[in-house]
């Protein structure tokens, strides 16, 4: 039986991950965060090790008795990245080159980086978004999203590293907080159990490809089985939405349960770029992956996690 | 007249940038650089500054004096980049990005980024090399150069920063000293000069697209005048040459001299692309900007200036 390291897997899509591959129950599983305890607790049986940036020693440690490791790892979200760019630099990039020239030393069958198929596109130039689309991202975040990208590409090509690249597009989900700017879904969701105000940026918004969080989890375990080292594969739905509508969707499902959403139309944001959507296309190819949750599906298990969930 | 503020000004590309400049006689200029005092001091009426990198105050003040700046700084090159990526980071990456957000907050008719066609691309998918070639880098050194431009085109997009980038190719002449792991053809004549040995990697070397010096700086001013913010320009001669082809030609200039070449083949080394060579087409499309310089007449001005440098 493998055994898998998941870095960065304290998060929302780390979680995720973990119980999936749980339930799965074909690897053994550790989970690296930066918190002294992981901040949400799957399982008691699941081996937790904290990460100190500045002295891997522990972690080359644990990566010896693993032989595949998924990096999930980034101490930054876009919005926040521009407050901070040159945060978002030493904060991402020296880790996850040391990262990358550790795992190089050993004897790894997968190293799987988690990018970001929402941001290192930038403006796109036709739609859907292929992998072979121009990478012009337009937020730091992106940026050393992108530049991750590129340091993994190069310990693969000349140390071998059998590394797989993913750019999700945007994930939505029970366990997404919404509180740290980003995740329009359960922030809209949070606002309506709060009583609070959405905000949204133009008439309409703009046009992401949400992606169910469970469909995502499935992709990267997709592209880790099947994946080609070097390669880079989307994963998204192929189904652009806008703000708009979204709230709409909103604002019908939670009206069962007697809330309502408030909307403020501010002006639209220059950062924003207007549509987003992924073609998954290369993905699909190689594995049958697909997304398989209907975005009603989604959305009415994500309200049932807000609604119960504690501030 | 316009005044240019040069950063990094005090190199191989920057000293040659400047003597065309005074030469030309129709910009004020500063020079920027990280030494107490400018290396080479072609002018004593070059208004010359020194930068602290964790205080731009100092060059903020010079830059509300300018109207044009070309950033020529880095700290590293792409051999040494290797041995260090982690420094290759920290020591280019904020120093760039706070450039940018001051230059950003000034009235600038122009910001040139220098960066590296000779490391962005990678490997070549087509020969020679336009602007609209993937991005694959291939050195942590060329990582950081295209995160600096990614990081231009940002305050371009968002800021209006009239950011120009240029992308040369591998620049030889007088001047370049080659005792930094960089620059094939004067590592070649000081090891004629001064009978060592010339290493070359492979039966014949690599394939690279090397532009005189006065032709490079020619064309940086050709962008410069002529540039459209957000664009990039490669700049080369789209010729390409080997290492034996080189040290064929080499050989039989210094034999004039009474010298010689002591070559010794070296297995190939897997970080070396094999092919570089760049189309300048859009930059002589929009400013007629050509590569002038043979690489005999190149060659027997560098052999001039090696032959009379000291040591």
């Amino acid at each position: 039986m493998s055994k898998c390291l998941i870095v960065g897997g304290g998060g929302f899509i780390g979680s995720h991950l973990v119980e999936l591959i749980l339930k799965r129950n074909n690897k053994k599983l550790i989970v690296a965060g930066r918190h002294e305890k992981p901040k949400t607790l799957i399982n008691k049986n699941i081996e937790y090790v904290c990460i100190d940036p500045s002295n891997l020693e522990g972690l080359s440690q644990v990566m010896d008795q693993c032989d595949e490791v998924i990096d999930l790892a980034y101490a930054t979200v876009p919005k926040t990245s521009f407050d901070d760019p040159i945060l978002d630099i030493s904060a991402n990039l020296p880790f996850t080159v040391n990262l990358l020239k550790l795992a190089s030393q050993k004897s790894l069958r997968r190293f799987m980086l988690v990018s970001s198929g929402g941001t290192v596109y930038g403006t796109p130039l036709r739609l859907p978004i292929d992998e072979t689309h121009p990478t012009n991202p337009l937020s730091p975040y992106g940026i050393t999203k992108l530049a991750t990208e590129k340091y993994g590409l190069m310990y693969h090509h000349f140390q071998s590293l059998p590394l797989l690249i993913v750019r999700p597009s945007n994930p939505y989900g029970p366990g997404q907080r919404g509180n740290i700017g980003q995740g329009f879904v359960s922030t809209a969701l949070f606002a309506g159990k709060k009583q609070k105000t959405v905000k949204m940026f133009g008439e309409r918004g703009t046009i992401r490809d949400y992606i169910y969080i469970k469909d995502l989890v499935e992709g990267i375990l997709a592209a880790l089985e099947n994946g080609i080292p070097g390669e880079i594969y989307n994963i998204g739905t192929g189904i652009g939405m806008d703000n708009r509508t979204i709230l709409e969707k909103i604002n019908h499902h939670i009206k069962l349960d007697g809330f309502s959403l408030d909307i403020e139309v501010l002006p639209l944001r220059p950062f924003d770029v207007s549509s987003n959507v992924l073609s998954a296309a290369k993905l699909t190819y190689i594995s049958g992956w697909r997304s398989q949750t209907s975005f009603e599906e989604g959305l009415a298990a994500t309200w049932k996690w807000v609604k119960e969930s504690t501030p």
